[in-house]
């Protein structure tokens, strides 16, 4: 099997979690399944509804799922097929969890056309605090402030 | 206790837990708190490490907590009081998980300046993904549009 044929492999694999979701009646059609050196690690479709956790989109599912399956936080060496390009919250999750590459299908418009739309979240990420959608205000950076300096003089240094 | 005072409470509580995180050894120090008509429904530090996910920020891990504590994925009527504004994944959390206000100390700028920077996320998302940093490739959309158009034509409407 080539390279080409193994990534369409992986993304039908996350395309039919998408589909399953719909027969199952749990919830929107979106798949992610993470991969490393060619083998599934982990793989969820959008569990939102059944888990009660409006975190739970597919990706971020599947990257907890994988972090879990690896024991680690970092899935550097893998990647992830995803049946819809990722939202903001979602692709925030890949950089974080440091994944090397993302394949999609779906893009944020076709999700869009069957009113998932995270537009207004693209949009919102891009403006300043004050003219976001989000109310938001700031209180206490003082104090907040001292828990930044004390970690600086910590040598508890991890980094994410 | 005027609501001033009150807003000053709930935010010492995010800002005590972003401190214990630190005194503890367990991650950086970032701390969120959920509460609903005057209420704490939950509260949480940045969980990353000693849980093992990338996703686990103190935002992420304080709404899986409120919409457990509350048996919902719907976290309307709720506020959340963080200790650092959030990076664009948490912050797209906050919108999918639908809070009505976020209250927050410290500012991204100063997460950059302890090495918790999340700039380049935010730059990032707001580039057409053939420009952002994370390599990213389409495939199979045409398979991957059958769940969407079953998706259209199910009854199963769940918005979240």
């Amino acid at each position: 099997m080539d390279e080409q044929q193994n990534h369409e492999k992986f993304m039908r694999m996350a395309i039919r979690l998408s589909e399953q979701n719909i027969e199952q009646g749990l919830g929107g059609p979106f798949g992610a399944v993470i991969v490393k050196d060619g083998m599934v690690v982990a793989g969820s479709a959008n569990k939102v509804v059944p888990q009660k956790d409006p975190t739970a989109h597919a990706e971020i599912a599947a990257i907890r799922l994988a972090c879990k399956e690896l024991n680690t936080h970092n899935l550097q060496g893998c990647v992830i097929y995803t049946s819809c390009e990722p939202c903001p919250m979602c692709l925030g999750a890949i950089y974080w969890a440091h994944l090397d590459k993302m394949y999609y299908a779906n893009t944020k418009e076709d999700a869009a056309a069957i009113q998932f739309d995270d537009h207004f979240i693209y949009e919102d990420i891009g403006r300043p605090l004050a003219k976001r959608r989000l109310p938001a205000m700031q209180l206490l950076r003082e104090e907040a402030q001292i828990a930044f300096r004390k970690w600086n003089s910590t040598d508890l240094n991890i980094r994410y």
